[in-house]
């Protein structure tokens, strides 16, 4: 059995959304059980659903709500209680193994960071998600705007946390991993690249990950590697960049199929193929983006989604919870630490002092 | 009269790409002269054209010779010798107005560099292009790749030089400029990204430029600026991924198009509306990136440019010098300094020294 926490009353559209989407996912994950959270009056019918329990909260983070508001004043909102079914209480184990969210971003994953912490070795969680790529299949990229500012260091445990991503998810024994760049050669780019590019190949010499090289913004589309990593400044300019193109050309194609009456003809013959089309495109196929580095699994829907995007959502978040995905980013962490001890040395000290974890006791050489 | 000097040799397809470009080009601008460079066997029936000459280059600069190469070995090449078409020898004037190469953008910098050095009151010169938007115009973006690692001081300045290009190309009075960045509000982005802003808005109350705030990556598509400003990283990233993109979509529809005879006939009909939609997303359209911050008008051209490609370059380049860019930026930026003596005392200090520029010898407090 897998538990989902979903927050119901997340995004643009709350459970006018959220509720048909978990409707459909239950009748296609047998092995599924869903802990709805929201006002109770809201989802008083979804109670009587098979698999399904729901935990009340008396209040909504808005997608305008400042962090602030979300963190310390909603402090019943069911962003937050579908956050808090991933903690232990007491002797008791987790209620959920993954909690999907609709809601904004910020809030999202400064709720998430205060209730559940950071992974040991993990800086900073960062946000992943797919974009399709040429071969039919998808790119994972990460970090899409957790952080605007990486060092390095960051840039190793995004490329760390982001392999056993795909490996869960996608099911890759050796996802390659690319450092997003503005050339192939290994001495393109800022100071902290070249030194994250430095870190990846040690880090693949030492067999903790599969690390390709650099890339650049069109290999994201081609397929080039497995996972894409970069800081979030980058990423997030990168996926507005492809989204903003993406419905330019939607609307061109709309607005040249529409213009005449001969067009329109042409329109009709040809709505298998702009359907086939749209399909290969379509970014609801690819809803959900997972916080990484955090101890429990979230993952954050478009605040704009619908259902069968949220159903995607929950899709992925599903599978990263029966892959044991946290397990995973968890024993990869320790394992590069421990075969990277100077990098570890010298990031997470204070961690490292706190946690008492070996590995990181090493020479702080920097 | 208009004269450019062309670096005949560049790019992957030399003379056979830019030799017929020049003569359409000069069939379509009566008042343009060229100053053909390169290799004189090749060139010596375009030597016969009307309104053209042509100076010897007897060296090559590969798309793949490394900036010391270009720089220091080849001194003289097809690139180096048309750049210096643009500079004054003793009391003789310029050769030359503007000059248009296809190409290693990295060489074609550093040598531009070297032998036009930038403009006072610029740190680093900065590359410009244009890519199109849901409005049908284009949307102006700089820096695409010329400097990794800018501070708020320099996004100032390509925000300046970019507003003058806008201005002297589109004939566009007051460019409206848009800070990338990872959301709207003024408090998102790294700390030199909130300077940035910061000093736009100076600038803006200076009656300087048009500062419209921050933009996200789908702005550039939407073209809620005419001009967005970012470091070369972002830039380069942001540029690529758009390519990345276009061309998958296109190879998709060719794909989807192509499958049986059905969709085949569906295609032949489609054919005039999917020329068109071509036809507005063609990105040889808008070939011709401007080096801007330099003592002389430098255009790239795309290294894979064919020659429809390469004569859009010759047009903006020939647009840029009869509308005086040059001198655009050289008083835009004049004119910031006066207006923002702090910024300037801080940034150009070394420079103003140097120039002996009344407008920086102001407080250097930082």
């Amino acid at each position: 059995m897998v538990r989902l926490a979903v927050d119901c009353m997340g995004g643009d559209h709350g459970p006018s959304v959220t509720l048909p989407a978990c409707q459909a996912f239950l009748a296609k994950h047998p092995q599924a059980e869903l802990v709805l959270v929201g006002l109770p009056e809201v989802l008083a019918e979804a109670a009587q659903w098979p698999r399904c329990s729901v935990v009340p909260a008396s209040e909504v983070v808005t997608m305008d709500d400042p962090v602030e508001v979300a963190l310390r004043r909603k402090k019943d909102s069911s962003m937050r209680v579908a956050i808090s079914q991933l903690k232990a209480v007491g002797d008791a184990p987790p209620k959920a193994d993954a909690c999907v969210s609709a809601g904004n971003t910020g809030a999202l994953m400064a709720v998430s960071r205060y209730l559940l912490k950071t992974l040991e070795g993990i800086d900073r969680p960062a946000i992943a998600s797919v974009m399709p790529n040429q071969l039919g299949a998808y790119t994972t990229m990460l970090d899409l705007g957790a952080n605007v500012d990486c060092t390095a260091e960051h840039l190793l445990q995004f490329a760390v946390m982001g392999s056993a991503l795909v490996q869960a998810v996608d099911g890759k024994t050796e996802p390659r991993v690319g450092l997003l760049n503005i050339g192939e050669e290994a001495i393109k780019g800022s100071e902290t690249i070249k030194r994250a590019g430095e870190l990846l190949r040690q880090a693949d010499a030492a067999g903790q990950l599969n690390f390709f090289g650099n890339v650049e913004g069109n290999d994201i589309f081609k397929g080039t590697t497995d996972l894409v990593v970069c800081d979030g400044f980058v990423g997030n300019v990168a996926l507005k960049t492809a989204e903003g193109l993406a419905t330019m050309i939607i609307t061109i194609i709309r607005e040249e199929f529409g213009r005449n009456w001969l067009t329109k003809a042409a329109a009709m013959l040809a709505i298998p193929v702009l359907k086939r089309f749209k399909g290969r495109v379509d970014h609801r196929r690819f809803n959900g983006a997972a916080l990484l580095g955090l101890r429990g699994l979230v993952f954050k829907s478009h605040g704009s989604a619908d259902a069968y995007a949220f159903e995607n959502a929950l899709n992925r978040a599903y599978d990263a919870a029966r892959n044991r995905l946290l397990d995973r980013v968890h024993d990869r962490i320790i394992a590069t630490l421990q075969a990277m001890p100077l990098v570890a040395g010298q990031q997470i000290q204070g961690e490292a002092a706190a946690s008492g974890n070996q590995a990181t006791g090493v020479a702080h050489a920097a």
